[in-house]
């Protein structure tokens, strides 16, 4: 129950077992024809999705590489782990990084980023994160995005644990890349990493000098558009997201996010029933991975081994700063409200144990009671 | 029975229908020990074995980009496709590229070498094929390195196709950088692939300026010297390397050389009993893939397109400028002689019905025969 790699649904399992077939051969053109098509639909975008054999992270610099020569001047607006890597990344690459750096848990607003971009003048490019999964935070990449346009900048966002699990619009709200990975809401294990790639971010790389190969959008687009891939992809694992994205747009899209607010909520209301204080904020964008403080004189790497050692469950500590100070609960993908209460349970037990004061036998009931109002809020 | 992807035993296909476990998990550390342990055995080194989640061409990426500052000389060997990728990605990286080109289908000599490096001078990096995949050409590393290694430069050896299947001795050799991928004789699905890098690479990588992040050696042997991963791992490829690893070297790496050996050797003797024309060298290091010449007025792809629809078996055709001229017939990994006999029967008939003057009902007797003849040569 990390934020990633999470549980993969036995259908996608059975799909990586079967024998390996060739990549230019007939009958794996048939499933990559799909696969792409189907990655368009979960993108909703009519943009190239660029599949990469890689963790999130490749997708990442391939989204740093093909737009960035040196000296590029580009933003950064951070809150946590994911956003410190997007600096990481373009410092790298030798860009003239402007990193807005928030406390990590702050949610990012518009207002950090108009007058961060109004200071600055000339920023060709802002990064941007959905979920920031090391504190649980889901920004509003729309209202962020329509700020970056107004400076005529492209807008990249980091995706990889909100896709699948809350609505992101990527034509619609016009962000120029969508950087995802199999191994989240998807469904899938860890190995493929996506960019949606707009006309306008393709015009940018074409104009980019920093080398990249195996990353290189326009390689990969040329590709993709004969139905070939450049270097031999991992055949099992798309595969695998064939049998994991049917599965997904068969519940629908808007049916997997109602899904993931309510069980975001169920874990929310959980852990408040036991007197826990949340760290990701307690709003239904919050549907991700949810953070909760650890009791005080408690250390909350001791609490995710006891849930591993003493009942087998494996849930995510702090990253970074927070190390030690939360927990995180995923719920991003292959889960029931079940789960939640399973993970809830072992915590109330794990704490109580560890002698927090903590109230007990509230949290599961008050959880399904959550999960059960449909409410939009 | 192309040369890669390849066929994945059915113990292995099982290992990556596992449940997907988090990669910083007690449970994944195990496996990823030993599967780091078991790189290094098949490696035959005691230098750091990287391992990437990407394609083969991620690790020959890597170990351009973690070698190379623009300008820096180095030297390309190539004859045929993947040498000629060699010179592709030291020219992204604005390498000052020598590069000697043979004829496609020409066995690299020494002294090829010797003499291109006296030309030049001042070569800090030579890069070199072991098994050219699209001739079937195996070199003599060997001799080549100690080449290299008289005129001082670092060593890089592409050895996607040849590591497992051929002897390649890393250490003993002087070999700085071992190129390799999960595809081909070591038995896994596509999607890892892996850099051996002596104390001299990770010297010179420590002054290369190109960019790079998830390629980049030393956070990968950071990571990997505490059996972390900088990067979610392809978790699922991992667990299935280890399984393949494990049975390559209880079968023990001496009998798998010389079992693909004797592949080889069946495979040409089928061949040349049918009067077919080899592309590949008659000699006993070619055990990776046979390259036959299609009989005139005969079109490679169309043989390559009635295995397929006809039998079921995929072949190889030729690649860039043997396209059309040649088929390769894989034998790399997990195959036996009947194997091999099937591809030749499927040939024959295949070849026959297109109206090629070939000899009848000889070759699968003959692939047998040679097949049992275990002298050294």
């Amino acid at each position: 129950m990390t934020p990633g790699p999470t549980p993969v649904p036995p259908e996608v399992l059975a799909a990586l077992a079967e024998p390996v077939v060739h990549h230019r051969g007939r009958d794996f053109k048939e499933t990559y024809e799909r696969v792409l098509a189907r990655l368009g639909e979960v993108y909703r975008t009519q943009n190239p999705v660029l599949m990469f054999t890689s963790s999130g992270t490749g997708a990442f610099e391939s989204a740093v590489a093909n737009l960035t020569s040196p000296g590029d001047r580009v933003l950064v607006l951070s809150a946590g782990n994911f956003g410190e890597r997007w600096a990481a990344l373009t410092n790298a690459y030798g860009a003239d990084v402007v990193h807005v750096r928030l406390d990590w848990g702050e949610t990012p607003e518009p207002s950090d980023l108009r007058s961060a971009l109004a200071d600055t003048g000339d920023v060709r490019v802002v990064y941007l994160v959905h979920s920031e999964t090391s504190t649980g935070v889901v920004a509003d990449v729309q209202a962020l995005a329509a700020v970056a346009k107004e400076a005529d900048a492209l807008v990249v966002v980091d995706a990889v644990s909100s896709r699948g699990a809350v609505p992101l619009e990527t034509d619609a709200w016009g962000i120029d890349v969508v950087v995802s990975g199999s191994q989240k809401a998807l469904m899938c294990p860890p190995g493929l990493a996506f960019d949606s790639v707009s006309p306008g971010a393709l015009e940018a790389a074409a104009h980019a000098t920093s080398p990249r190969f195996v990353f290189d959008w326009e390689r990969t687009r040329k590709a993709q558009a004969k139905l070939d891939a450049p270097f031999t992809p991992a055949v099992s694992l798309v595969k695998a997201l064939d049998v994991a994205l049917g599965m997904l747009l068969a519940e629908a899209l808007e049916a997997t996010f109602e899904r993931h607010a309510r069980l975001g909520r169920a874990c929310r209301e959980g852990a408040k029933a036991m007197g826990l204080e949340l760290f990701s904020p307690d709003d239904e964008r919050s549907a991700v991975v949810t953070a909760i403080r650890v009791p005080d004189g408690i250390e909350g790497g001791e609490v995710v081994a006891a849930l591993r050692d003493r009942f087998g469950i494996t849930i995510a500590g702090g990253q970074g700063e927070l190390k030690g100070k939360i927990v995180r609960i995923g719920h991003i993908g292959w889960f029931d409200v079940f789960d939640i209460t399973t993970a809830l349970a072992a915590l109330e037990l794990a704490l109580a144990d560890a002698g927090a004061d903590i109230e007990r036998g509230i949290a599961v009931t008050r959880a399904l009671e959550a999960f059960e109002t449909h409410a939009a809020v």
